[in-house]
């Protein structure tokens, strides 16, 4: 499979660079009779648009995504949706400087060995703006889940840095222009003021960002090497500077007893969700849980210590460019689209193997809408 | 890909149930002309094995691994490799206690409603018993590693419950009958005492592994959706129990700033590995370091609030049969196996596309040996 | 993909060489509660069984197959589903003559040059006891075609060297010798001294086998490159010893006109079938028909002109061995397999993609029942 | 893996639709470092583009392709390549005859019951204009496999109809009218007699393509399912209106008989080349032969019965639009694009496998240039 295809049956393709001509993505296998247009694809790219919020990147991209197949009169048609957002915004200017050095935390020099070329300008392939076309598909992948299967899914940053808090709350963070799950006053004075400092200071700082689906079938998912919690993992961990990632109670978990982490289950339901919503692989129809942590920014004003691709020492190289301070602010949409990616493959995976699986003659465990 | 498939091209496909006849996996497109013999699996699938200590389950399984095809002479040929191991301590008991009820934290109910039916015997397909065959073609991989691309991996528990370690020491937790990094008296006694009192309590924990390899050429990993982060993400989070996997500093990123947080770069080396060795998904040539979570044991003698597949409760339903307290702690060669799967698949990956790419012709960023 | 695996969701792996230990498979994704037993895959197996004919090889192989795992209580449960066939036959010999020459028309020196080792005892993996396997999993997948889909697939030898028939008819094949379509007195006694004076000439001849399925859903397939016509081709080409694959009229309609060789439709049904029941890669509902050529056996006594490894000159190189002077006879239900593999296949694939679509609403043209 | 990408690691996905805005493709995995450009993707577009020839479809498209990433300074990265053709030629017309008719020979009643909904302006998705980002995509597999691998693909037209020949020149294809490989004055005359009389009877032919692969490194293709015949099948069969494949003697080989089908081999080379190239489904290093069978167009001027989506005879539907009347000869290039992506992708993976097996230090048995 191309290392830039995602997906086992629905499958999303990328490709584009940071300051090439465009992006495009080609959607495969895409149920047919969904209503799609390139409004509501434009609705998710703009949570995840540069310029929209001074606490991004100053690039301005319009974003604008054309819709070149797969689409007839508003509707899926079941073969390859093309989708395409023209590069608009990319900066003429001169390169010379860091074609030939190696930022320290960025892709420049593992690219390099790798292929023995890279496209250097704005990072090429490894900068996120790759990510705007999986927010695209992501926006077809969501419109499914929810015609067909009932699956809602929704997310918030739930640390910035040192600054972190207990809630999880989707509509707060749409609010947020941290998009964060607390928005109440005194947090938005709080990330401010964190946010300021440093932005004064030339640094930036992680995250970490949290995504859930409602609805989620019960029998979603497959034992072993397709287990849901996998390929929910390699979902977010393929996200640029993600690092980590958890499901349920995640890290936690290996501190906990039996007696606390099992969740009971009674006649009318979970009596807790410490799993995150799967169990062997296979999703028990409650929420299902993700969190990921994001690296700061590598790119930053204060000068770090480097090399050129010759070996030569490079003692306070700065990274200029426009840039996110916290890259996991705009990471919300992102991590929501490689969610639905992976529920919804799973989902189409199940029925292949399963329709013939009568569920609803089955005892299910009542879960509580949200 | 089926659901039992590992690996995009150095594929690994395992079957098999806790009580069924026999566990057994296929190797393909594996390197020949690698020198393989049962007894080196052995030595993988021993320090695995149930009944070796008495921190493990009670079940004494030989796992006497049988090569059926691929090898000849002691090499491999090329084709597929087959891998058997007959099960040989199934109990006969009572299983009707079982066979109709859900046990918490279990697999039991996502099976039966996913596939309408289930091995319920010992677990099933849903045992950790499955991992048999990852060790075993994990030792093959290794041994390719090994031979052609001077790859070296090792790992070791970091954490049992609440004690932990700092250390990162492999050798050590060979010596230590909890695979632990710290095999001190003072460290034994403490985790003796530890591990005596859960069982007495009839409870279980969770457990941290960390595995690391060496070695790995810069270059190896996919920018995007194959990143060698991601795909680690998948293979760790695939085992049985694993809630969470961190690359490099993990979780503990998002709390860093971009000043701490990126490697810088002198002539002589990376100053630090906060990224783990991969940069953009490609390794950087250090040393990559994977950590998980693994949730604890929820087959525990203290009874617990369930239901029976018809819905009725059981409010004290207990599980009985031979269980580790802390899986964790025989899942070191485990993760080792995964790790060992995914580097090489990546490898031969990068062979594929890259062969005509002179690295050595290019400045490498020395890494020193440890 | 591993080379040795078929299949994108009904997948099945295979391993095993001629005279090695064993043959086995793995078969994924399988749909849970398919009725499945030994007995059942037996009687596949030995229709293709060595020492059933005095046609066919002198090896006598009971292909006794054992299921190791992913059946219970006599039920397919969805979880993987391992067989296996133990080598009971393999001769001892000596084979310093064949382990360093290269046997005319055979993979002798490809396996050779690829792989720089081959396990040269009776062909190794390039055996057509490969096929067994085959024959095996396609014996559960024509299951799960009979029970869910209401598909049957049928085959017969249509042509033997130069003799060949126009007829097409399974039940006669089965009673046939030479699992010919043709089974009259007149046919039998033909193709009776046809062969015996190939054996007595020390040669052998190539053969047509031709397959079809009925009750293939319309819908069934997919366009482009997954082309029902495509991977059809492929399935079949991959079997030994395969050299051409019609679909429907195949190379016949290359001379055709377009007013004679499209499918008029009516009312009642289609006027003729010279597509072979696929249209744009989709089946439509009626007999899908697929031919194959087979070559003829390499393996013959009459000395051949080669070398050896080295290169030196063998100027009457004899192949020696139980070899079937037609392998076209014995590879009916191996074509058979193939087929119902990648039926099975496609539909799972339309189930996960159409499954919202309501084809009982659409106007269905009619199929006559065979 | 998606219906519309093709292969396992040099992979291509393509989508579009005849009268959609754009077509377009995303090849991944490219290896980097290779020179392509626009004008050398035009070139082979050129020769399959519509309005070439007057024995083609009078639509005229431009086909100018775009290079939207994976290419910087004129060479391949190694990130993947994004190709799109604008629609230009798209007719505003009436196409409410066509939306509710089924054509015979067609796609659309497959589409339509497949999918519940179809786009049916110029075929959709199911025209022929697909096959152009193929041929795209094929150009730029064809500049990897001439630069690191030597080889050479070419192909011509060998039956148009009832008239063919033994010959096999791509040389003199360039310069026919019909892609034919005898471009003898005679033959040209012939041919022109018979397609005008085709075009005035108001009717279409089939034809027959070969092509032919000159360079493949011994080694290259897997053994089993991935059997380089098997993979070149499923390639060829891929084609929109391919309903036939051979390799080598093809078809013929079942009429012969061992003694004369198997290649014999001297110290000098192979004495003959009847399995094409191809043993065990590995690459002899021969001349690999490849020829299919294209049946005839079905959109022609006679009336032919039929019947609309609501089951309605239609005695005379008409198929109007710009059709060619044998869709044979512009599949040079196509069948040659389908060679060239499927010998590379055999090429990386036997790379991917066997990169450390010294074929150098083998005989090899010696092969002639031509």
């Amino acid at each position: 499979m191309g290392a830039n295809t995602f997906g086992e049956i629905f499958t999303v393709t990328t490709c584009g660079e940071s300051h090439g001509p465009a992006l495009a993505c080609i959607i495969d296998n895409c149920p047919p009779g969904v209503e799609i247009s390139a409004e509501m694809i434009q609705h998710d790219l703009d949570r995840r648009r540069p310029g929209s919020t001074r606490f991004g990147t100053p690039r301005n991209e319009a974003d604008a995504v054309r819709i070149i197949s797969g689409v007839f009169e508003g509707k899926t048609t079941g073969t390859p949706i093309g989708l395409i957002i023209e590069n608009t915004s990319q900066r003429s200017q001169d390169y010379s400087e860091i074609m030939n050095s190696y930022r320290p935390g960025h892709a420049d020099y593992t690219y390099n060995l790798k292929y023995g070329i890279r496209d250097y300008r704005g990072g090429g392939r490894a900068s996120a703006r790759e990510t705007a076309m999986r927010v695209a598909a992501g926006a077809v992948a969501k419109a499914v889940l929810s015609k067909y299967y009932g699956v809602k899914i929704g997310g918030c940053v739930t640390a910035i840095g040192t600054i972190y808090t207990d809630k999880f709350d989707p509509e707060a963070a749409l609010e947020s222009p941290f998009n964060f799950a607390d928005n109440s006053k005194t947090m938005q004075a709080v990330l401010t003021e964190y946010m300021d400092n440093l932005r004064m200071a030339h640094d930036s700082c992680g995250a970490v960002v949290e995504v859930r689906a409602q609805g989620v079938p019960v029998g979603t998912g497959s034992p072993i090497f397709a287990r849901l919690d996998a390929t929910l993992a390699h979902a977010m961990m393929s996200i640029n500077a993600v690092k980590g990632v958890e499901i349920g109670d995640g890290f936690k978990l290996a501190a906990m007893r039996g007696s606390e982490a099992r969740d009971l289950i009674t006649e009318s339901g979970f009596a807790s969700n410490h799993s995150g919503g799967i169990l062997g692989g296979i999703a028990t129809g409650q929420e299902i849980v993700v969190r990921m942590a994001f690296k700061p920014t590598s790119s930053i004003l204060t000068p770090g210590q480097s090399i050129d691709k010759f070996g030569h020492s490079i003692p306070d190289l700065v990274t200029k460019g426009r840039h996110d301070p916290c890259v996991g602010i705009r990471a919300v949409p992102i991590a929501e689209a490689m969610m639905a990616l992976t529920i919804l493959d799973a989902i189409m995976m199940d029925q292949a193997q399963c329709a013939h699986v009568d569920r609803s003659a089955m005892f299910q465990i009542p879960v509580e809408e949200e």
